[in-house]
């Protein structure tokens, strides 16, 4: 068990130590510590490793020249400078932000940036502001869209977070496919099968075999058969990827790069790195604060309260799972798998930092 | 059949005759003759009764003062007092352009409106103005949240409308649900089970049974089952019926009226009337339009050349269906089934005008 100030220090000095500024190295360690918090484990800090191997491969700048480069009072589009990705989002949250405060909402698309974490981190980042939040990013593609056996998408997720008042905020965060790709990961690992509806072969047959991906398969969208909506995945899916790369210039679909150093750059390219989008709504460009967050929490509370199904314990809001395991993980520190710990230990050595297993 | 112009006009006549004005009554027909264009019946002609009897209980206003009641320069509410569900809208997504025009996008929040018909009808209208339309809408419960048996939420559409170059544009129309209300109806007409995920029964196990919303069943939220991520379709719901009614203060959830008259009116309400969401981006408040657009042929260019899946013939890109059954019936004609083109006669005749079976 880690501390979250030790591992939010390690991971800070390991982001110092490739060359990030002493601010930036914060705002990323940040973002993977809210990883680990919210239990998703999956986007912390196994993925040192990832930016440890990119850095070393010169596909990221760690002293990027953010800045915006087309903008209306309520739109902009960043170039995140191939940035580290948190260091890219939280900026572009930033202008989504001041642009809200000044004329209602602010909606940024983000070209040029890298894999950025849990997208709930920058939807969140509007709540403090009395703000609604709302951040989606395309991804390396696994995916393909309902009829094809091309994977073309990435996982896409999308969050949304709203203020309430008594109630904790309401926070969505969720990939815009049945599954998240490490449950693959996981499910293979244990000589599983996965149920049908999450992958196919290369041939577009359904199937359970969670290793699929290395023969050709691919992953399903959101409904799995087009019988059960998956057409309606897609279209989530789709729109992730034009909102975060056709808006600002990123690559798209198929040509977004991936975020792992071990795999070549791609050939083709038809925009700059991974693209984002990042929206801010003040809550009282609809309605006076106040009044929103009572309504808010009358609604949390109405479906808090719905009957449930047999064997059920209760509805889940969005967000409860996650502040739930903030609360437990917070108190009991954090733990890292002992081969991922051994990585990371490597890494710091590498870097002439400390970072005992 | 009936041709386009016969129906238009024959429709407006009937809103007409029902107080409405000359101009909203056509703002109305307009709507329900796209329903019918775009092959989705089932928001076409068949509603002319459901609003005609909403008008004879005089639970829908046909001289509304529609009005900004709060606004920043991106965001307004608006309170459709009453109206007829198609001009509300119509106003508030010509309001969403309007804030659009000025800082970039615009985004209304709608309440006191009623059964708005097609939401892909709203989103496409900002594409003659180069803009991205967005428009989602709250609807009368039979969905019950993920681990529930309460019918709590709406089919919740989302409608999504980006504008291409040479390429029609992508429309994106969904229910939050794997299948819409009426394919049930369907089903159970033809004496058919449907496929399990789409229903579960009063205690919240798996349904085949078309008809079980009738016997304290519920309709399921996209993903079908958790294992599948119904609770990803849960979020999705949820944050239509957020952004539709939270925001603008509307009825929520269970509390949504009922948007048929033989249906009583609630005796508890959170808010007023339907609520419904409306967003509009100018595509130059991202990229050059110009850009935009090629960039935007280029991507559905890339989906569309997707490898199908053995036995299917190609992906499609959300809008196709669509667009292709609109150049069909166009051409062809609208068909009612007898049994409705029987009801809209009687109506016809209640109300002094001439419809032929």
């Amino acid at each position: 068990m880690y501390t979250v100030k030790f591992l939010f220090d390690f991971t800070r000095d390991v982001f110092v130590r490739m060359g990030c500024s002493h601010s930036d190295a914060e705002k990323i360690a940040d973002v993977f510590i809210a990883a680990e918090l919210r239990g998703l484990p999956s986007h912390g800090m196994i993925r040192i490793k990832d930016y440890f191997q990119l850095w070393k491969a010169n596909r990221i700048n760690v002293k990027p020249d953010i800045r915006i480069t087309h903008e209306t009072p309520s739109t902009a589009v960043v170039d995140g400078d191939r940035a580290v990705g948190m260091v890219a989002a939280t900026r572009s949250m930033e202008i989504a932000i001041e642009k809200a405060l000044r004329v209602g909402t602010g909606w940024v698309s983000t070209r040029n940036s890298n894999h950025y974490g849990i997208a709930g981190y920058y939807a969140m980042m509007a709540l403090r502001h009395d703000m609604i939040g709302i951040c989606m990013t395309n991804a390396n593609p696994l995916v393909a869209p309902t009829f094809s056996i091309s994977p073309m998408l990435g996982t896409n997720p999308i969050a949304v977070a709203i203020p309430a008042g008594n109630q904790p905020p309401f926070v969505a965060d969720f990939a815009t496919t049945p599954i998240a790709r490490g449950k693959l990961a996981v499910s293979e690992k244990k000589g599983e099968k996965v149920p049908f509806g999450f992958v196919q072969d290369k041939e577009g047959q359904p199937s359970d075999d969670p290793a699929i991906l290395k023969s050709g398969g691919s992953m399903l969208t959101l409904g799995g058969d087009y019988e059960h909506g998956s057409h309606k995945g897609f279209c989530l899916s789709s729109i992730v990827d034009i909102f975060s790369a056709v808006f600002s210039g990123a690559n798209f679909g198929p040509f977004v790069p991936p975020s792992v150093a071990y795999l070549p750059v791609l050939e083709t390219k038809v925009g700059e790195g991974t693209g984002h989008f990042f929206g801010a709504m003040r809550i009282d460009g609809f309605q006076d604060a106040g009044k929103f967050k009572s309504s808010m929490d009358k609604w949390i509370e109405t479906f808090r309260n719905a009957k449930p199904a047999k064997d059920r314990e209760k509805v889940l809001i969005p967000g409860d799972v996650e502040r739930e395991k903030e609360i437990k993980i917070r108190a009991e520190g954090i733990s890292i798998l002992p081969a991922i710990a051994k990585e990371i230990s490597e890494i710091a050595g590498e870097l002439g930092i400390e970072f005992s297993v």
